[in-house]
């Protein structure tokens, strides 16, 4: 497997576009993005546990109820959600915009992303539509990838190349992230796009499975949105034998989604909102699956922890703080702590207590921009990891006024 | 029932000292107190449920075990925990004091609060003790209420006057908030003393139904310290006959309590680190009590929503996304939510849509200090209260670098 170029647009017969519509006050900023397959795919997709749901999540649940999708239209700026006309302006937005490719309504995915509670006006979106078709190109991945940004600092797109059957084939993604992360079950909005010959079953199966490790092991402020949404669509164009049930094949389509999807991770962990560091917490030694996983999410969701990564203090008190209120059962006096970064590793804890380190080469590892924090259980054989980021000044700025 | 001051003093037969001993660097600050009863006090406490615990809890529980307590001593500064050496630590800390007053080690309660992981040296402590003992006065509430501080900014302190079987009756409490605030059962250092004569099981049970509505319905940061406890003492001075059972004393005897707890809760929220306002989530007409507490819990919590009310920006779609991720079953299209404080009260959103308001009002409601953010759903009779505070940059900036 290899890493490559073109995100959603490097599987085959993908097609993307981006435009500024109006929505958004930044005429610089592109707004709302669509992504086509020439041919219909078998699709799948996760959506938020928040009881509150943007409305055009209620109309993609219906669109997908077949398992089939052709497009996908998003816009940023407005999340539609919490509006009176909500599904009204969804449906509308995904008439329109199907007309205009000359495919079915039912075979669009919708998305919005933004501030809640402000009604969401059509006319840019219906004015824009024409435009945003006539754009569509296998180089428009990047400004597809604009469009669905918010408070995002950095475009966040990833492609990889593998075999399967025999066949080249393809998957990329793009994902908007940042603020209001702390998924559950689903995540931020994630667009996928292949070019493997895969069932819808199958499909949802491998993203089902692949988001209990992946999109719900990141927080960003432990706030889990509205409008979360994970899709992929897979067109069949690689034209190996469709994969219908587990096996080998399945598990390469896996492993290649799993590459994708942890890539994505990462960078919206590293890029959340305000952050200037990616924290990948590493817990090994748990006795069950369900301890790994607790302890590694409450370490990154610690408010206390993520302030100290920001000021590259060797605070591990705070780690043992965050296992010790995860609610996982586990043994306090066996407890390891490490911090990691290109800069080196060092050891902070050890059964439980502190050691003496040099705060010197703790400083110097923290100061590094992607920070490793090790937790070794000692108790079993299982492992996991989340991701996260730290709480800095600008995470305050871009929340204390993000209406106006 | 009245206000008066004096608080932990209030009590007859109570005493306090406060002194800088040299855990802290900074001279100015006191860092050991003592409360002190002159004859042994019934006395109950409720502790944190972190799985770390502080080995000063340890040491209390044990004390505690047979219900009876005179004093309590507790540095700030370092919280003697997660350290190889603590419960020696914190038993070396009740003997000598309790040497030094004359009483039994085992009628101490010792507490610590600082920074988690860091050797507590006794000899500060130990140098320090007869002066402390020495400096016991009815005037000495202040002095011990600085030194439990951390990084609170304010002294935390109420104390109330009221009557039980015709007898003058007396209920006073200190407090340290600020960080690491999110109590589960129980809660950060919070120190009450009466004179009512109550017995230690009525006491307990008191102590244990009061925290479920007010210590457990603050959040500051989402973290649970290893070191929260609340411990109550009671001398029996007051002279009424002794509260044993449920009854109309006990209630006017938890009525005082409660009024105690919320003061000491809205000054702790209000005192959270860096905060610069005290939000009140008020919530009713919920179907059960577990609802009604859930939402409330999980609006005051938000991280983005805190912030929001760090900038007076009237954005309420977050307090519909917290509700709508807290886990609580509740009909979304049935909520109201409105924004109040002393400069009005401003309804912001209808059914779970959002209606049209003033923006301008509603910064002038929320530029307030204390703001109050009221929740109908709408759906029964039940109703809840939690206390938390905005998200500021201060926030960052205390724990950005803690330990040095």
């Amino acid at each position: 497997m290899k890493f490559i170029d073109g995100g959603i647009c490097a599987a085959e017969g993908f097609k993307a576009s981006g435009i500024h519509c109006g929505i958004r006050k930044n005429r610089d900023k592109n707004d709302l993005s669509l992504i086509y397959s020439e041919v219909p795919c078998n699709a799948a997709a996760v959506y938020t546990l928040n009881l509150v749901k943007g409305a055009p999540l209620t109309v993609t649940k219906k669109h997908l109820s077949n398992g089939i999708a052709q497009a996908v239209i998003c816009n940023s700026g407005n999340a539609n959600t919490c509006n009176a006309d909500g599904i009204e302006i969804a449906e509308t937005m995904s008439t329109l915009c199907a007309e205009e490719l000359g495919i079915s309504a039912d075979d669009m995915v919708v998305a919005s992303t933004g501030v809640i509670g402000q009604p969401l006006d059509i006319t840019p979106i219906k004015n824009g539509i024409p435009k945003l078709v006539n754009s569509l190109s296998h180089d428009g991945c990047d400004s597809a990838a604009e469009g669905i940004m918010t408070t995002d600092t950095v475009k966040k797109e990833i492609a990889v190349e593998f075999t399967v059957d025999g066949k080249i084939c393809h998957i990329g993604g793009i994902a908007k992230g940042s603020g209001m992360i702390h998924p559950n079950m689903a995540t931020m909005l994630v667009f996928i796009t292949s070019d493997v010959n895969i069932n819808s079953e199958m499909l949802s199966s491998a993203l089902s499975g692949d988001i209990q490790n992946t999109f719900n092991m990141i927080s960003v402020d432990g706030d889990t949105s509205t409008n979360d949404m994970v899709t992929v669509l897979a067109n069949g164009k690689a034209g190996n034998k469709e994969i219908t049930a587990d096996g080998e094949n399945f598990k390469t389509f896996m492993k290649a989604l799993n590459t994708v999807t942890v890539a994505l991770c990462r960078k919206i962990a590293g890029d959340g909102e305000g952050a200037t560091k990616l924290l990948e917490c590493r817990v090994n030694g748990a006795k069950d699956l369900k301890t790994a996983k607790t302890v590694a999410k409450s370490v990154i969701c610690s408010s206390l922890l993520k302030a100290a990564m920001f000021g590259a203090d060797a605070n591990w008190g705070r780690v043992l703080c965050a296992i010790g209120y995860s609610g996982a059962d586990v043994d306090v006096g066996r407890i390891d702590v490490s911090f990691k970064s290109k800069a080196g590793e060092i050891p902070v804890c050890k059964n439980g207590s502190g050691i003496a380190f040099s705060e010197e080469k703790a400083k110097e590892i923290l100061t590094e921009e992607e920070i490793e924090i090790l937790v070794s259980l000692n108790s079993g054989e299982y492992s996991s990891v989340a991701w996260g980021c730290d709480l800095t000044y600008d995470y305050v700025k871009i929340n204390g006024d993000y209406r106006t």
